[in-house]
């Protein structure tokens, strides 16, 4: 346990703000009667969309104190009012300043914070709001998409030790300029994750509308099961390459600090899954599962020079213009002194990235430039892989059967991703899913 | 001005916070070409109702900027808005948390001061919102009905030097447990008149959705003209006995701290009513105005005991049920033994006021109770009848011509009261409104 304690992360003021559960929690991983634990419940969007609903997240959250369990919960807007309150920023202004923004949208959350411990009360729960700046959870200054620095858990623990729930507004902190800032979108996720770890929590439950994160799309693959566990390094990769289960920042911060994140739903009372570190899974798939992302488009450039420098000509302006570039292929060239090369972009950027490359056509000199944006990045991923062979072989094999054309490929180390046509998503999810043997019996 | 100086408030720490207006700003009250002026406009819930709305309120505050002046904001929330956070509260808990109810109700000011600020940004015009925290103004703690104790003005004041706009979260403060206060309904009011009072402003412009203060109800009375200039005192009569247009509490302060309050429409480009100090209003009618309530209800205690301490016995048990009396006639014995007491109290309160006589009536021994709720408060307000005899009978004269019968009346320096049937509220009105030589040409 010597190195997961050294993961502490110590900030200025020598003040230990996000750390790993201590051991003494480890032995909630038995399968023994449960001790005491410390939980962080988040309730997303859905959870909290009316008045109802908010009196059954009470209704958990009193279940979890009534088992003998330190609470702390963190929430979301009310499903519609982010909407509402972005919506109306957009129509005063479309260049709208980010921290009056920050102040307009936060209230989302300050409303259902107040509302769910009201709620609480009632039940006979003892809880007390808590805002950002009341916490303070302190952010740096990037409004819109502001960044946790710290968060001040000395009062808030005190109250815990009492007896008391604090209901934190998540998606909102403090910025150096004494300002509301936000976290960007889904941002509840990571104020959760990130209060887990400054609480010690044994837990994180981040309650959605969905059950579980499953081996793929379950509206596609009837056949897809939900997981129990997952690892981080997997379920960061299932959120960067489609899966909207988890935002990929709160995975990221659970992975650094070593918090179990469990994804479940508030609608059933069934376990969900839980996002672990890779010691914690006994009997690792190879393959976890298959993921897909259709927000993808590819632009090949046709018979571009083929020598040095090529690439950061082209690459450098698509940077400038804040185009993110994904999977990238180049040709070898067959007259050796051209070469096709092709890359995808997200469809949002797909217009803009033609732009600028005809803007550079003269200093680029390639000879035609393509574009489709009816594509699909299909990816299977699985820790397994470290240590298996295979595994995209199988994958390129299973596509081939079906006849499907693989356009680009690109691999890391626990994934392997394909660009193919879009309409070829579902037979290629269902393929691969039996392919590696996902399938539920 | 030595003695209008001597009414600095000072608090804690030797800060003044609440100050008249300096000396050199007094000149402003002349008719000259308007030299630079520090302003608060605050803006209601219809006069921010939607995006139109609030873009339309940004250009009159631009107007002002143009115009040389400093101008602060202070806004409601959205017309609906805080009575949809109310709702959800009630219905969340019927004994719902003060502290949680202020949380989620002041989110409602946050809204509209983010998207002004971002609509006069929009304008060019420097703009920033600022929260009852970030200020801070600081109250007392008693949630929901707070009383302002103190504005830190320092960086507000820095600020507005440098040109910005500061569009300050009306209703809302700082409790000493560091939680979010609300000053009760209609509060927005006070915290422009005390932010007008603590940035010195030369002028408080509350815009709503009347053009003014009007002689009297002009619904009614046809005739009614507006006023351009009433005293502190008269004002405060006005809105205690049944004018809607500023609240008693805002009057108040303003009155106490000197502040030239204006009352003006967001809807017309006109000139309001001015609230303002005796001094300045030269040629004083000895009758202002003539307000009305119907939120009264008459009760009579029938042949009660005429002895010392009776009246206590009556009044102790309803100021112990939280019901307060307004008017009290108590007729001269007939037999020496018992008479007649009337009094009124809100139509709200009268079920349970009766409720409490007749819990003691043993204690009381009274004959008979009767009440009566279909009866209405008329009151005739004006300084000027400080220095004038003959107000109240030309009152009961004008009363007496048209038949209305008066059940009580009561009367104080500036006003006088009587109680007549309901039926007869606009035959009132309007013959008073005659007799007193207020009807428009």
């Amino acid at each position: 346990m010597a190195d997961r304690e050294s993961k502490y992360t110590a900030v200025a003021g020598g003040q230990r703000l996000y750390a790993v559960p201590p051991a003494s929690f480890v032995r909630l991983q038995s399968d023994g009667p449960n001790p005491m634990a410390r939980i962080v419940q988040k309730f997303g969007g859905t959870s909290v969309a009316d008045v109802d609903r908010i009196k059954n997240v009470a209704l958990r959250v009193k279940r979890e104190v009534d088992a003998g369990h330190e609470v702390a919960v963190v929430v979301s807007a009310m499903a519609g009012t982010t909407n509402q309150l972005v919506d109306w920023s957009r129509a005063i202004s479309r260049l709208h300043d980010a921290r009056e923004y920050d102040a307009v949208v936060a209230s989302g959350e300050q409303v259902t914070a107040g509302l769910l411990a009201m709620a609480l009360q009632d039940l006979g729960v003892n809880a007390r709001s808590w805002l950002g700046w009341q916490i303070p959870l302190r952010t740096d200054g990037v409004h819109g998409k502001a960044r946790i620095e710290g968060i001040d858990t000395g009062l808030m623990l005190e109250r815990i030790a009492s007896g008391q729930v604090p209901v934190i507004a998540g998606f909102q902190g403090l910025g150096p300029d004494n300002r509301i800032t936000t976290l960007g979108r889904g941002g509840s996720d990571t104020s959760a994750v990130a209060l887990a770890a400054a609480l010690k929590a044994d837990r994180c439950d981040i309650f959605t509308d969905v059950d579980g994160v499953y081996t793929t799309d379950p509206r596609i693959v009837a056949k897809a099961r939900k997981l129990d566990k997952i690892t981080y390094e997997e379920m960061l990769e299932m959120a960067s390459q489609g899966a909207k289960v988890l935002q990929t920042r709160s995975v990221e911060m659970a992975m650094k600090h070593g918090v179990r994140v469990q994804v479940l739903s508030s609608f059933v009372d069934l376990p969900g899954t839980l996002v672990v570190d890779e010691e914690e899974i006994v009997e690792q798939e190879i393959v976890s599962g298959i993921a897909y992302s259709r927000d993808e488009a590819k632009i090949t450039l046709v018979r571009v020079a083929d020598r040095p420098g090529v690439a950061a000509a082209i690459f450098g302006p698509l940077a400038d213009a804040s185009v993110n570039v994904d999977m990238i292929v180049q040709n070898v060239s067959e007259d050796g002194k051209t070469t096709d090369l092709t890359f995808t972009v997200t469809k949002a950027d797909l217009d803009r990235a033609v732009k600028v490359l005809e803007d550079n056509r003269g200093q680029l000199g390639y000879e035609d430039l393509k574009s489709d944006a009816d594509v699909v990045k299909i990816s299977v991923i699985g820790v397994g892989m470290r240590s298996h062979a295979g595994v995209a072989q199988k994958m390129f094999k299973a596509l081939a059967e079906k006849g499907i054309n693989i356009m680009v490929i690109s691999t890391s180390e626990i994934k392997v991703s394909v660009l193919v046509a879009e309409d070829y998503t579902e037979l290629a999810l269902r393929s691969l899913h039996s392919a590696y043997g996902l399938d539920a019996a």
